[in-house]
C-alpha cells in the first residue's frame, strides 16, 4: 500500500516573524502519524502572494495532501481565499450555506453582522465547504488529480475541531489508509534511556508490524504502540498482548494508558477511593496545587494548601517546631515529615504532602546545592520521604518535583 | 539598502512527527527581526538525505542567510553533518581545534571520550567551525556566492548561546545591516483591539522610520517600537521621545519598559518599598503563587499563600465567617473582602490577595455563569475589589485571574 504524504503549510507574517508560536502544526502532525498519514515536510510563508502561490505549487509538486493554515480572517491582509482561487482558477462567490451558518453564528450571539463578517461566506467555487462548528471562517476543500487541498482557519480551537471531526474523516474516505491502532503507555519516575535500556528485550522482540516511539516531557516518558495492518481487532489485540507483556517489565513505573495525564490519573484514584488530600509546597511554590487543581472537579477530593515560603511561616502557619527547622534547616528529612504530618492534620484530610528544597538560583549552601529538594507523603498509615538532586535551572526544579510528588502520591495510595 | 533574507531550516523526523515542539524557530524569528533581517521563510524536513538536499537547494535561491538546526548529534541518523559535506563538496574531516574543545568538555566533567564523541570534532573541510560553549556538537559556518548557510545544533539553549553570542555578531559583520534600535512597551489590564484604538492617532503620526508591533499574549499587551537607520543615537531618542508621547495617552496601562514581566517588576517593586506579600487564592489554585514565586529572589517579599479549596476550609483554615459565606456565598465580594484582609492578618504581611470564582467548567449558578471571578487587594490603607467575567475555558480563567491579580497590586501599592 503507497504511504500517503501531507505537506503541512502555514501562512502568516505573525508566525514568521515570530510574534506567535505555531503550535498547531505540531498538534496536527500527531494527529496525521496516528492515521498513518506521513508528513514529510513543514513550510511557513508570510502574507506575500508570490510566496504563497510557490508554496501552493511546490507542496503540490511533493504531497498527496497539502494542509494549509492562517490568512482565512475577514480583513484585507489575509490572503489564503482569494489565493486559493486563483490557484485554482476559479471566482470567490458568496456561498449561501455558509452565509447562513455565519448569520447564525452571529444571530445566535446577539451580534450585527457586518459586510465584513459577510465576506467570509464568499468561497472559491472550485472548494467544497467544510463547515466551521465554533467559528465564523469555513474551511475549504479542493481536489486535484487525486491530490487534496484543504484550507483550515489558524485559530488553535477552530482548527483542531475541524481537523478531528471533518477532515480526518473525510482524509480516511477519499485515501485508502491501512487500518491503524494506536496505544499510549505512560510511565513516570524514570529517565527516557533507563526506561530504553529496560525495556530493550522486549522492544527488540516486538513484531515488524507494531512501531514504537518515545515521547518524553518533564518528568514523564510515554511510549506509543502503533500498529499497521486490514484487521483492526486483529491489531487491537496484538497490541494489548505485547502491553501484558510489558506490564511486568516497566512494572510500578507504568501509571496509565491512554489520554490521561498523572494529575488526571491521581485524581481519579482518590475520588474512587473517597480520599482528600492536602498540601504543604515550599519550593514549588504553588506549581503543585496548580497541577493538581487544573483538573475539573477536583474540588471533590482537593481541599487545600499551604504554600508557607517564609521559614517563620513554616512555624506560624504550619506548625513546624521550632526546634525541628533550628536543628535541621527548613530542606531537610525531619522538616518535610512535619510539614506532611501538619499539613494532613489541619486540613483533616486523609491525605499531606509536602515540598521543602533549594530551587535556585540563589539559597545554596555546601551540603544542599541547588537542586535540592525533599518531599513527603503522610497518610494515617505511613509517611514516606524521598530526596531529590535535581538541575541548575528553577523552573526544571519546580517541574520536576511536583511530577514527583505526584508519582509518590499514586505509589503510596492507601485503599481507603 | 538591501533587506537581507534569511529561511530557516530545521531537520528531524521528531519535529515532523510532531514527538517535539519546535520552539527554536519562533526563537530565531524574533531575534533576527530586532537586527533587521527578514526570516521570508521557514521548512521542516525528516531524516532523509534526497529531502535534505533538496531543501538546502531550494533555500539557497530563496534566501542569503540559511540557518540549519537539528541533525548534529553523535549517532548515525544524523545526517546534516555529511550532507552538508556532501553539499559544498568537500570532506568530513577531524577538526583538530574542534577535537581539543570536545576532549576538554568530557575532561572536565570526569568523563570519558568515546569514539562517538570524537566524531563530532569531524567537519565539512569547507566550512569554518563555530565553537559550541555549552555542548559537544560545533557550528558550522559556510558562504558561497555572497550567501550563507550557518548549522546548529538543535539543543535550544546550545543553540541559543551560540546564536546570540556568535552567530548574530557574525552575520551583522557579514551583511551591510542598516542600525536598528527596538523599545518594548509592556501593557496590562486592556485588551488588543482597545489599546489599538485608544493609541490609534498616536499610532497613525508615527514617522516611517519608526514601526510598530502589537505583540499580545494571555492578560498583557506588548507593543514593540522598532527604529531603522544610521545613527544609533539619533534613533534612540526618536524612540524614546515616541515613548514620552504615548505614555500620557495609554496612561496607567502601561507597566513597565524592556524584557521584564509583570511578576518580575512587582516584585522589584515591593523590594524596593519594603513590603510584603501573602496570597490565598481558591480558583486560581495555585497558579497566583506560582507565578509570584517563579521569580527568583522573590523569597524576599512573598511570604507565603493560603488555598482554600475546600468551602469548609474557608472558614477553618483563613477564618472567614460562616455566616458571610452562607448569606453570600464564596464567590461573593463580601467574601473576597474577608479573604483578603484574613490572609494578610494570618501571615502579618503588608499586602494581602485574593481569588474566588467559578473556573469551570463545573460549578456555575443561574447569576454565577462559568468566569464569574472576585478578585481583592488588602493593605492597612484600604481594601480594593474588583469582580471579573472571563471566559468559558478552566486554564484560561484561571491565568487571567492571576495576571489581574498583579495588577491590582501594581495599581494600589503604598508608597510603604
Amino acid at each position: 500500500m503507497k504511504t500517503i504524504l501531507a505537506e503541512l503549510l502555514t501562512i502568516g507574517d505573525e508566525i514568521l516573524y515570530g510574534q506567535i508560536v505555531d503550535t498547531n502544526s505540531q498538534w496536527m502532525s500527531v494527529e496525521l502519524d496516528k492515521v498513518g498519514i506521513k508528513v514529510i515536510r513543514k513550510t511557513t510563508v508570510g502574507d506575500q502572494e508570490d510566496e504563497i502561490l510557490t508554496a501552493f505549487a511546490e507542496a503540490e509538486n511533493r504531497a498527496d495532501i497539502i494542509l494549509i493554515t492562517g490568512g482565512l480572517g475577514p480583513t484585507s491582509d489575509d490572503l489564503t481565499k482569494p489565493l486559493l482561487a486563483k490557484y485554482f482558477n476559479c471566482d470567490l462567490q458568496i456561498n449561501e450555506e455558509a452565509l447562513a451558518e455565519v448569520t447564525e453564528f452571529f444571530v445566535s450571539r446577539g451580534r450585527e453582522l457586518t459586510e465584513m463578517n459577510k465576506r467570509q461566506a464568499a468561497l472559491p467555487t472550485a472548494c467544497s465547504k467544510i463547515t466551521n462548528p465554533i467559528g465564523t471562517a469555513p474551511g475549504m476543500w479542493f481536489e486535484k488529480k487525486g491530490k487534496v487541498f484543504m484550507s483550515m482557519p489558524g485559530v488553535p480551537h477552530e482548527m483542531k475541531k475541524m481537523m478531528t471531526e471533518r477532515v480526518i474523516p473525510k482524509l480516511l474516505e477519499t485515501f485508502k489508509m491501512p487500518v491503524i491502532v494506536h496505544q499510549l503507555v505512560r510511565t513516570v519516575g524514570i529517565g527516557e534511556s533507563f526506561l530504553a535500556e529496560k525495556i530493550s528485550n522486549w522492544e527488540k522482540a516486538l513484531p515488524p508490524s507494531i512501531k514504537l516511539a518515545y515521547l518524553p516531557s518533564l518528568g514523564e516518558v510515554k511510549l506509543r504502540l502503533t500498529a499497521f495492518g486490514d484487521d483492526k481487532g486483529q491489531l487491537r489485540s496484538m497490541i494489548d498482548h505485547q502491553v501484558e507483556l510489558l506490564k511486568p517489565i516497566a512494572g510500578e513505573y507504568i501509571y496509565g494508558l491512554g489520554e490521561e495525564g498523572l494529575e488526571i490519573s491521581i485524581g481519579k484514584l482518590l475520588k474512587q477511593k473517597g480520599l482528600t488530600l492536602a498540601v504543604a509546597e515550599s519550593c514549588t511554590g504553588g506549581y503543585l496545587s496548580h497541577l493538581i487543581t487544573s483538573v475539573p472537579g477536583s474540588s471533590d477530593y482537593f481541599l487545600g494548601s499551604i504554600i508557607p515560603y517564609g521559614y517563620e511561616i513554616k512555624m506560624r502557619q504550619l506548625g513546624v517546631k521550632p526546634e525541628i527547622l533550628e536543628q535541621n534547616g527548613a530542606v531537610s528529612e525531619p522538616t518535610i515529615i512535619e510539614m506532611a504530618n501538619l499539613v494532613r492534620a489541619k486540613f483533616n484530610t486523609s491525605i499531606g504532602v509536602a515540598t521543602s528544597g533549594i530551587a535556585g538560583p540563589g539559597g545554596a549552601t555546601p551540603d544542599k546545592p541547588v537542586g535540592t529538594v525533599w518531599i513527603a507523603y503522610s497518610d494515617k498509615h505511613h509517611t514516606v520521604t524521598k530526596k531529590l538532586q535535581l538541575s541548575k535551572d528553577r523552573m526544571i526544579n519546580i517541574k520536576l518535583s511536583s511530577a514527583a510528588v505526584l508519582n509518590l502520591i499514586r505509589l503510596n495510595l492507601p485503599n481507603s
